[in-house]
């Protein structure tokens, strides 16, 4: 079992998926531990910390690579099983940023009103027990609530020639800002150049559903992964795994055109990995299939769409990758141990 | 306890919400035994009873009521706790039809390509077994799904002199098409004109999230509700409380809409309830509130946003009204055991 | 030629579509004369009268009429063809309305930023020289803008047993609030009731295309129409024709289906009217049509989708129906002087 | 005067806004003598020449630069007056392209429809008297339509690290699709990157407000072009000038974020330029602005808003830029002769 521990210096990180040079070179098959680095780049410590003065844009959100891997080829697609995802620090910070998030005009859904107040969050992380603990600004309310840690971005380089700002997520994965991203998942993804290019970040302790004011738990994580190369498997849209479920993300605006990329390539990936009739397998998801909100503050907005797999035709979609890799990711720990 | 039984004939079935006479008047407080008939009207019974040869359009999705509130006014909140929905023939209906559906054109979404062929799938229910059986029409494929029995269409007359057909989920309730409206459940709808003018229909064994290709679980359904008025209360959106959440209903097009209905509701509702400031709680619903879609078919789409109640700084909302409507439905089930 | 003359007093207004019992019964080739109230109800007279102030809500956009049309059924089309349209006194007013208009957030595009504020613009109206006087309020700035009247309001009976407020633009017509609507357009409206109960208001002495804050130039109107009726003819979305136009209004949300609409009413239009193939019309549509945005501010955002008709192959549309209506209306003028 | 001429060859176009190396660098005030290949690189000659066969995706669109231009960066405002834009073959041609259009189904507006029939149309382009020729595929119709040659596509590098396929339109320009990029106009754009790297492409012999199938009457064409580079003026969103009209051009999705992108900016523009009160100027665009819609089609759709320079506190905007530069056409256009 190859294993690459990385961790990257503050010049090293990358700010868009395509267009950067990889960090690192591995194998298909390595165990990947790799820190990543908060949204803010680790400026936002406390109440005076405010987004406006400490970020310059667009450097937000770093991500950790991209890493390169061998044999990845357009056509291939890049499983990346998460063996662990955890809080580097014993804190975390959110905000409201001027003119970002749902319930305010931006600079797309443009107006005229004031933007809202721009204030700091700072939660307490305690990762022993599992909670982080939300303050109110105003009144002395304070509740903990459940440590869920997750990355909100994880992508490979665009297809098409293009190069994305990591706050982007579209088909090629990127900033999704799903809550399902957590140790246990395997996040399959299409290559769309040599070596895939894939990178990750944006660490959320937790997160709601859509992300609503625009800006998680943020964290910076020490993340360990298996990064596997399934040959000659395309993957339109990214699609996630776990022991009970599989899911589909779409990504675009409207929110509805998320929803009907989800559920539409739930039903083609359904439909060719058992053979079944797409009306059936429309059918079937229109009954079975949860669709939680993803995000609906970033430049595409991500919908969810996921069954269990209990109500499948069969056990196991490409080829059994989810099952193989958590295997390798139990070996892993078992070593390490 | 006052209890009505109500089982209406064809001739009394309600097809919108407002314009209709009330077909009985109750006092709050009331315990409702109902029955609904399905979408279809109970005409879908086989493959050969196509939607589009059956139905004769807008007959489709009968209400039983409306029912008027004594003492009802706009302002006031009409609370309607689901004791039990339970279906009641042992089969249920979906089908596709033709121009209709989150994966197909519209008449709104309107293109010039073929329609998506009309099927049908016929379900079985098993009510003590708690089971529908899905079955593929192509290959021989089938599978027992969880029975969840719910009413995709609960609402009030609305407001501004409207009358809507009952297809069209909005402020006054109506066609949400969210599985969460199952027995437990409380809803909350803010009353519109004198009387409320309630009713309720559209039940399904289950339906997904989404309920992408239009057409749920569809099923007659004996139901209990206890109903009941709270004077003097505002609720701009639908509500929902069950014994773990609390949840708002946002139901408009394009889906981000309905998504900042929901949240903004949930905001100012918290705010309001527990004095918080309102920056505070889009914070605290930004990282622990849940947003399952819940229609992208219907005239408006709907999303639910929602957050377990261990979550906020008090124990109750609407002054303990779903504790008080959960015991009542407890003393009625006692006494007609 | 039957000419009727009918101006509404406070009392007759109707301020829904559909739901109202008609005010009149005309014959198709009637030629009408009526007044339209202003959508402030004529309360709106100096900067202090603000919209939030004076306006009791729904109570806002007075409709005269409806009419009903002897003979008229579902599946006929009604045409209503403009002789005049002329501001009946010699000021209109416009205003910011809180959580009104394209650049703000409103209760369904919902946010948590305070209002815009809300503000009256006063406008002199030369009817004898054609102009409409627009004051900035801060500054000194003045300019006169062409005087062209037209109707935002205009529709039939909603189809589906509902009832819509007069706010409303959909099939039926009601508030699309397209320019277009002015003198020496034909507008054609499917009947969806017995006797379709036509109405009409919203008269504006001007509007830019978008109505952008939401509140045109707002004025009372004197207007000449020509009513006929054409039987066994179907017009599914409203459609408009002048002397070089024939045009399509698509309204819905998000505005793409708008204009998804206008675009394939339009094509199926031409291609039924002219035995064209739909994808020949479509073709030439995309390389001839004009598609000026009408309205994104109203419960349904409207496009007017147009091509010249010297492009097309025939030289009538509905049986020469404008120009029949048009001479009809040069008659009533002759007799009239 | 310098005049530079540039005719690429197939290996020297460009296929995205940022990304690529300048093929020339020039001064400002350079006149620029441009060949653009059409959208489909000359390969749609005849019926046969389907796109899905002839077209390597994503290599279509090519664009002839990028340019860059001396001391321009970030901050500063780029002006392309467009001198003349000419048609340099006799032909031109359009197509249906599978699951993309306006009336279809899309990758991101995913469903499950079978798509529209692949068909080619090829029209003659008759530069003397300034027409091109529809021909109905099915059926002997053919007109003939003024021809009104534009470029579909403008643009300079994108901000944020970012590059994009020539096939989007965004703040930074490019696939915008809009018929007032004709001679006479001048297009300002806000430079992003040091040499701004402004490239052109996709001639129209002319299209429809929308380019309802997605496909333009594509043209090869001959442009002449005088670049300017404006000092310290930044331009958020693309604006045109031309002799009578000041416009801007919102891209996005939903096209209503287009709408207000396009409004937001015309109402900062024009308070900035003739300090005027922000909600003075809502209001006069509200009764006085012209918005076509541009693109319904692209990855983001395209509205202008216009409004008649006649109308505005001031004579000119950008310091009589348009005026010089239309000056400097003239000037060319002489010493042609």
């Amino acid at each position: 079992m190859d294993v690459l521990a990385y961790r990257p210096n503050l010049s090293e990180f990358a700010w868009t998926f395509g267009g950067v040079k990889p960090v690192r070179t591995i194998k298909p098959g390595t165990v990947l531990e790799v820190w990543t680095e908060d949204a803010f780049g680790g400026k936002v410590r406390g109440p005076d910390d405010l987004v406006s003065k400490v970020i310059q844009f667009p450097f937000v959100n770093p991500q950790t690579g991209p890493f390169e891997v061998e044999g990845a080829e357009p056509g291939d697609t890049l499983a990346l099983h998460f063996v662990s995802i955890e809080p580097s620090r014993d804190w975390a910070a959110s905000s409201t940023i001027p003119f970002f998030g749902s319930l305010t005009g931006t600079p797309r859904t443009a107006g005229l009103q004031d933007p809202l107040p721009e204030r700091i969050w700072m939660y307490e992380v305690d990762a022993k027990h599992r909670t982080v603990t939300y303050r109110a600004l105003r009144g002395d309310y304070s509740v903990q609530l459940p440590l869920d840690p997750m990355h909100g971005t994880v992508g490979v380089a665009p297809a098409n020639l293009e190069t994305r700002l990591s706050l982007v997520p579209d088909n090629f994965g990127g900033n999704m800002d799903t809550p399902e991203m957590r140790a246990g998942t395997t996040c399959y993804l299409g290559v769309n150049v040599q070596g895939a290019l894939f990178s990750l970040g944006d660490g959320h302790c937790r997160q709601g559903e859509g992300e609503s004011c625009g800006v998680a738990v943020e964290a910076a994580m020490d993340t360990v992964l298996v990064v596997e190369l399934l040959k000659g498997m395309a993957t339109p849209w990214p699609r996630l795994e776990n022991d009970d479920y599989v899911m589909s993300v779409g990504s675009s605006r409207p929110l509805e055109d998320a929803f009907r990329i989800a559920q539409a390539d739930l039903v083609q990936w359904l439909a060719g990995e058992f053979g079944m009739d797409q009306l059936d397998a429309y059918q079937l998801l229109t009954q079975a299939s949860e669709t939680p909100v993803a995000n609906v503050v970033d430049p595409n907005y991500s919908i969810v769409t996921k069954i269990r797999k209990a109500y499948l035709p069969g056990p196991a979609v490409y080829g059994g990758a989810h099952a193989r890799l958590k295997e390798m990711g139990k070996g892993y720990l078992a070593e390490r141990r």
